[in-house]
């Protein structure tokens, strides 16, 4: 199976469903042979720039790559699998004791014990019982890193929160260059790490992932960790907590965790086979200006703008 | 039962829960006997802004209002109902049409036929086969309007997508006041009317709901019609459609519904009494502020900034 987690976005009647489905279809199509597609279509592209669509269709195999093994969890629910990247470089300890944590199988049998909506969910010990093991019971704060040695794909638009938002590597990011720092943003899918009021009290065994607008009040105020790269919607379609902060009032509306594993502890043939687009390509900088412009029939006023939230970094299975 | 929907943000550990839930229940009781509150608690309040928690407990009654039930639509599902209040200043013609479809009964017994992570939530008439009625089958685009004799709350901070961001009466919304212009803007909850690719194509017979970041590159492309004030979370849990756009791949996955009613058109007494803080008060103003940078002690870096779509519109049951 090939699948591009194209966003198709224009609130259409149910009527188009039909058409829409066969544009797809037929721009995988044109993926494939547009060596010979019609001369009416490749000039047309010189008039106006290219869609979404058209820019994934136009990608090389280089613009993608796999994800790293050592540096991927699967998160195993009863309705599947989510995967998360990690982000060693932004938060190494964190990272370090995670993996430890999931090696020594810490989180299996464990739940997700919080789902609040259009904020986050959250898994953990509800219950407080499970030994950390080897793992480190308190970890540094890294909120706010030096700016990194890896790519950083700025964003023309200004941003409310940030001096200056973009892509640092694998992951949406801001930087202030005047004091040569840079951190992760809290957009949709980010996973951080949970702690209590003491900057230096998380250690990664609570783990929460945003399933909402950008609570961007949380940058710099707590560690993220990685990215959602697949299966968000089995965290965003959960049942929401009524209790206090969307936890959940009783164990039986806990969702277990089966297990949570590293990739690489995985046997080959039952890894997810994902790819990602790299953020400091020209396909993706086509693909933001694809989507602060959007060209589909659809749109009458193009925004011009984008938020770095809405620029999804996109996967495919290979 | 009085229920405020204060948003409590930290990440925290599960550790914490019981002492967030003591100190939530501790700020109502506040609430209730604050002319009573020991002498040091306002005198702290004075060498600090206060938190949110704290705004709503000291708001006034006029603060708030009801909703009105000519404006405010009852959406029952078989998980319970959604309330949404409409928005007759910005697309006067759109709700008169709903208004005139669920009068007559348009919407009973058809479904929510799309859910498309992190974006929307769609209703309507997924076979084609219903009869509009006596209302109209195209409208005019109302999609930006005059500036409004209604108040403007203006946020302080700068907007990715528009010249000036805040809350235009009842809703979130962006001016520009060198052309005299205003509209909506697509926060999570905001509620839309479908439209084809030509701009009157739309009747309000295809309604959707925001359920995921805020897809501003909508704004100006698409009518609002209003916003769920209650219930968001009956939309936003639902499973995700399978289909291109999110639709459901099959009849037997759309949720039904049962109806939609106009509150003023059910019996007082099997209605949703509900309030909303008024947007043009100080409370709310010092709301916002509270938001803008946090008290509470588990944040350490205030952002102070925020964005329109982070500042939520309490609502309370009375």
């Amino acid at each position: 199976m090939r699948r591009t987690s194209i966003r198709v976005d224009p609130i259409v009647r149910a009527t188009l469903i039909v058409a829409a489905a066969a544009l797809l279809v037929s721009t995988a199509a044109l993926a494939q042979t547009r060596q010979t597609a019609p001369p009416g279509v490749r000039a047309s592209l010189a008039h106006m720039p290219p869609t979404e669509a058209r820019v994934l269709a136009d990608s090389k195999p280089n613009d993608w790559r796999a994800l790293d093994p050592q540096n991927t969890l699967y998160m195993q629910l009863p309705a599947g699998r989510v995967v998360i990247e990690l982000a060693p470089r932004f938060a190494p300890q964190y990272v370090a004791n995670i993996k430890k944590l999931v090696r020594e199988h810490y989180f299996d049998g464990l739940a997700i014990e919080r789902v609040q909506d259009n904020f986050v969910v959250q898994w953990g010990d509800p219950d407080h019982s499970r030994s950390l093991g080897t793992a480190e019971k308190t970890l540094p704060a890294e909120f706010i890193a030096s700016s990194k040695d890896v790519p950083f794909t700025p964003l023309p638009d200004p941003d409310t929160y940030a001096p200056e938002v973009g892509f640092a590597g694998e992951f949406p990011a801001a930087r202030d260059s005047k004091i040569g720092r840079e951190w992760l943003v809290h957009c949709y899918g980010m996973v951080g790490a949970g702690r209590d009021d003491d900057v230096e009290s998380g250690n990664g065994s609570e783990i929460y992932a945003v399933i909402g607008h950008a609570p961007r009040q949380l940058d710099r105020n707590v560690a993220l960790v990685g990215r959602v790269v697949d299966g968000i919607e089995l965290l965003s379609s959960l049942p929401r907590g009524s209790g206090q902060l969307g936890f959940y009032t009783s164990r039986e509306r806990r969702v277990p965790i089966e297990s949570i594993r590293l990739a690489a502890d995985v046997p080959p043939d039952q890894r997810s086979h994902l790819e990602v687009l790299r953020t400091y390509t020209r396909t993706f900088t086509a693909l933001i200006e694809a989507r602060r412009n959007r060209r589909d029939a659809w749109y009458k006023v193009p925004a011009g703008r984008i938020d770095v939230c809405n620029v999804p970094i996109p996967v495919r299975s290979h």
